[in-house]
């Protein structure tokens, strides 16, 4: 099932019809989508037994590009963000690969639709695309076993990044560098978990102005999605709604030579298999 | 005015009284703190036109120590958290004075209340002093002579931190080594901003089983609480309830030769001059 935010209304999207939760359920489900991730399988199950009549005759299609697509999750408790979790990507980067986990976070205030515009705060302001993991559980110290079972389901994602901020002080100012305004676009719609039989096994890619610069696997990934779970519970309470950003693949702007970063005008079109594409247009800040 | 997070219920502090927000107004205002912080002028001039009757004839003493309280806010949308801000700090730490302030957060799920225990998930568990800041309004890009103006009020709160973990890896890991179980006690209760003419000017101390470790004032920051705010809301959008935790003066335990960190059994007691104190007792996890 894929459940988008539209118009602020949690919609679930098939290929023929879109379902406005509230209305298609009669009220017995909410129509604000952070409510329905916290009930996901529920969801899930009444959908697939009511099937109901689709509010709107249009389908997944006809809602790429669209603006009114907001985010999966709009106010998320936590954004656990992981760095250098892709091995050719550390190698860009010149960089060894992290023996544990490293987390920072982007601040919620930085969270958009799937294809709103980007504002350019700087000269240095570079793409990564990102499978991005909403959680559908609270649980502390999961078993690595255990740890897909806490998951609402899969999105979309990028993380933009200031580079000249993000490295400048001690330590490296990654949170507050990957932050600005619309730096967390995600999307198109959340992709539930039982769609994904492994999320360590799909194509991402981001593409600008139409050239392939990222094009890799999530098998790439340092440490997997149900480790990264894992090793987080091991410190924080997840909870639902919690997003992960899991870490980006090689072909980032910085890495390549010379490098390319964002300037308004670019568009960025960021897909990960089975999950769909978001398009951000950079813009003048 | 003081107000309180007692039992989960808004609760105005005095000295010779408590004063339940809801039951005081008639359901006027929120028993939620969190939804109190946002018209925190309101409630005020409530209060101080309304002149309640007390809800409880007890008063601020008696609430010493009470495990009751819990956090002021409940659930913020983001915490801002800054790290070397006091020069003596710096120089314990042998580190350079940053040249811009240096950001963190601590995951919300280590929110906790000002008389919380402290479960020690390792040996180089450490305290760390600090004003809490608590927003009141929404905001970009505040100039400096305008943030206190974005302030709803100051409590006393705790940045533990696991030593060990915060400084492997690279960048060092500060956001999850200070977010373990109970890693952000404050409180004991958020003094409203007009209270507080100068937050940089505020005797703050921290008292390890009644040694006197951190004895400093908040006017040895680097940055002003106001330089700070001014700094975040240029690059993320400040929202009501945002915590941002100051930073810590010298005499945390690493400074200190030999270490002195945190064991089961200790009493970490943490006071700012108006804001009153909280206390830490540190067990097994």
């Amino acid at each position: 099932m894929r459940i988008a935010n539209l118009s602020g209304r949690a919609t679930i999207v098939t290929d023929h019809g879109l379902f406005d939760v509230a209305q298609s359920s009669d009220g017995a489900f909410s129509a604000s989508i952070d409510k329905c991730i916290g009930q996901i399988d529920l969801l899930r199950r009444w959908f697939d037994a009511a099937r109901p009549t689709p509010s709107d005759p249009r389908g997944a299609d006809d809602l790429i590009g669209d603006e009114r697509l907001g985010p999966v999750v709009n106010a998320p408790q936590q954004i656990f963000a992981i760095g250098l979790n892709y091995r050719q990507h550390a190698m860009e980067m010149g960089l060894d690969l992290p023996e544990q986990p490293m987390i920072f976070t982007k601040f919620v205030s930085a969270l958009c639709g799937p294809n709103d515009p980007l504002p350019v705060p700087g000269p240095t302001t570079d793409f990564e695309a990102e499978l991005v993991v909403v959680m559908g559980k609270s649980g502390r110290n999961v078993a690595v076993d255990d740890a897909l079972s806490m998951v609402a389901g899969y999105c979309v994602g990028e993380d933009y990044s200031e580079r000249t901020l993000q490295l400048k002080g001690s330590p490296a100012q990654f949170s507050i560098a990957k932050s600005f305004k619309n730096f967390a676009p995600i999307g198109p719609w959340l992709t539930t978990a039982d769609e994904i039989c492994n999320p360590n096994d799909l194509a991402i890619s981001s593409v600008v102005n139409g050239v392939r610069h990222q094009d890799s696997n999530t098998n790439d990934m340092v440490f997997t999605v149900a480790q990264l779970i894992s090793y987080i519970s091991s410190i924080c309470e997840i909870r639902p709604g919690d997003l992960m950003f899991t870490g980006s693949p090689h072909g980032v702007g910085q890495g390549q030579r010379p490098p390319v970063f964002i300037v308004p005008g670019d568009e960025i079109v960021t897909s990960i298999e089975r999950l769909g594409s978001i398009r951000n247009r950079a813009v003048a800040p």
